[in-house]
């Protein structure tokens, strides 16, 4: 199996260290809690992820599709963009998605500011450009107000609103997983069947792209090892960014952190459970048909993996004036 | 012009008398603050407001169209519906709602649970039904849990769903606007130009409709009183209830509480701006041509009117299961 060793990854795993002498020494590490910096350009970036004004019809904003009520996705297979359009792509969770190691499935954003201004100008989804969601915000006296405040500088720029957005997006990790309690010594944290599921889980080989404090994020891997893998979806993966061939059908490993919640599965969201989602991983990345006893205990230890998921208060956004542009969903 | 007092308004002016000796006697009275006596049902009402799986799509919630950061409304002329329909007629907010005589522009529903029930079964807004909505949360065993919890039972119903909706909404009202505490007594509360606002909205006759707590929602009336109305929505108001051709173009008055948030103006969502639509009422209700400065003392006073917003945290729903059927938008 081809695996990327990044320096993130490692990174990461030295990072796990810090835990303490109790920490397990497993594959997967222990989310650590958000460390808030700047409160206010969180607090910044959080009306920015909620304010639908950043599309071009008003109507969605990048909580429409990672919804933060909804582990951080949409529970659709693809999205919804402007206009009903089908989304070409299953919306990935934004919970944790600052420890991956490359942003979208593909990778072809470095980080997540430069991951926040893909949707606000791709077409089929948030539909508007950076020039007119940044037009748009100049015009709200409660948004300049506060770009100074975070800033220094009223001057709004699409570079200030990814910096925002990714700070607010930093801040959305899920620690104290019942997983993780166990990983930091706790015996009583995790059943038998979610025990012997994990076991299962790190033993069967799962766990050579699903690490890391993230349990994915950490490399690309081709999607149909053992397997070819059957999508009707015409995503190329990683080939679309480095334009080799030899990269198509790889994608991002994804996070299995809170994965309970973040249904439909894959890149196609063709995978409807976690059943469903296990069993295909098994036969075509790992080349083994996992009985539906090793499925229940697989599940069962995925479902520890859901952490403490964000909680703040809902935003206020600053009202628009006179001279905001009055966004027309319809308009040709 | 027709003035329909209700046992409502009479009520609500009776109520405002509880406030104490320093009270302002004036046709506008302050908002009380929410009184919870459930809250484990408003817990889950807030859930549910925010559930798209309430919608055919699983994508559009309650909070789609009455965005509770954007004064409970979504600043759209008209709403974005199931499959991007173009809805009838401006969402009003919901904020205070529960202080209107009827909900829906023409008041065809009697209170906010009978509301609750039409958007999720409209086929141009959530397009689902009642029995699939109700059908869907029963495969959720988090609200089952939650149903369970609040009701004494299990079984989920249309009428549980919207009973616990309401009373979420029943909490958000906002109390404690500049205005309101002028009307307490405090003189410094509003400044020259607003106090002037005000006493021209009153002396000229605003509050005739624009009364209560609310500044509207207290009765019925014509849009166009001095001047038909020229509109291109079909919307026929109260005459769509009662039947009567007498009560076409009869709307609820809808309320000037939050105003500012509530953009665009009136049941067609035609009139962008306040200083529009305070010209506009004055010339087709009250046959007055405000001046420019006019205009700008009555908007300065309408501003007075936002309060303190709701303020709760972001709930976090319940998973599907297996069981749950997977909407697909799309669907034909």
């Amino acid at each position: 199996m081809k695996l990327k060793t990044t320096a993130l990854a490692t990174a990461l795993i030295v990072a796990g260290m810090a835990w303490g002498a109790n920490l397990r020494d497993e594959p997967i590490q222990p989310i650590a809690a958000a460390k808030v910096t700047n409160p206010a350009m969180v607090e910044l970036g959080k009306k920015l992820f909620f304010d639908p004004r950043l599309s071009r019809s008003g109507f969605i904003s990048c909580n429409s599709c990672h919804n933060l009520s909804m582990g951080g996705s949409d529970n659709l297979k693809t999205s919804v963009g402007d206009k009903w359009q089908q989304g070409p792509i299953n919306s990935p969770t934004v919970l944790n998605s600052s420890l991956a190691l490359a942003q979208f499935w593909d990778g072809r954003a470095a980080d997540l500011r430069e991951q926040a201004g893909g949707p606000i100008a791709n077409p089929a989804e948030m539909a508007f450009t950076h020039d007119l969601a940044v037009g748009t915000l100049r015009t709200i006296p409660g948004y300049v107000a506060e770009f100074k405040s975070v800033f220094g500088s009223a001057d709004i720029s699409i570079e200030k609103v990814t910096q925002a957005i990714a700070a607010f997006e930093e801040t959305l990790v899920t620690p104290n997983s019942p997983f993780d309690q166990w990983l930091k010594g706790d015996d009583k944290a995790l059943t038998k069947q979610e025990l012997a599921g994990y076991k299962l889980f790190r033993d069967s080989g799962c766990v050579a792209c699903h690490n890391g404090p993230a349990a994915g994020g950490t490399s690309f891997q081709k999607m149909g090892l053992f397997e070819p893998y059957q999508t009707k979806n015409p995503a190329k993966g990683r080939a679309a960014v480095t334009g080799q061939d030899e990269d198509r059908m790889n994608f991002k490993v994804p996070t299995l952190r809170n994965v309970e919640l973040t249904y439909p599965y894959f890149h196609d969201g063709e995978a409807a459970t976690l059943e469903a989602a296990v069993d295909i991983m098994g036969r075509l990345q790992l080349g083994r048909k996992y009985s539906q006893a090793e499925i229940a205990d697989i599940v069962a230890f995925l479902k520890t993996l859901t952490g403490d998921q964000p909680t703040f208060v809902m935003p206020l956004l600053p009202p628009s004036s006179s001279a905001t542009p009055k966004p027309d969903p319809w308009a040709k």
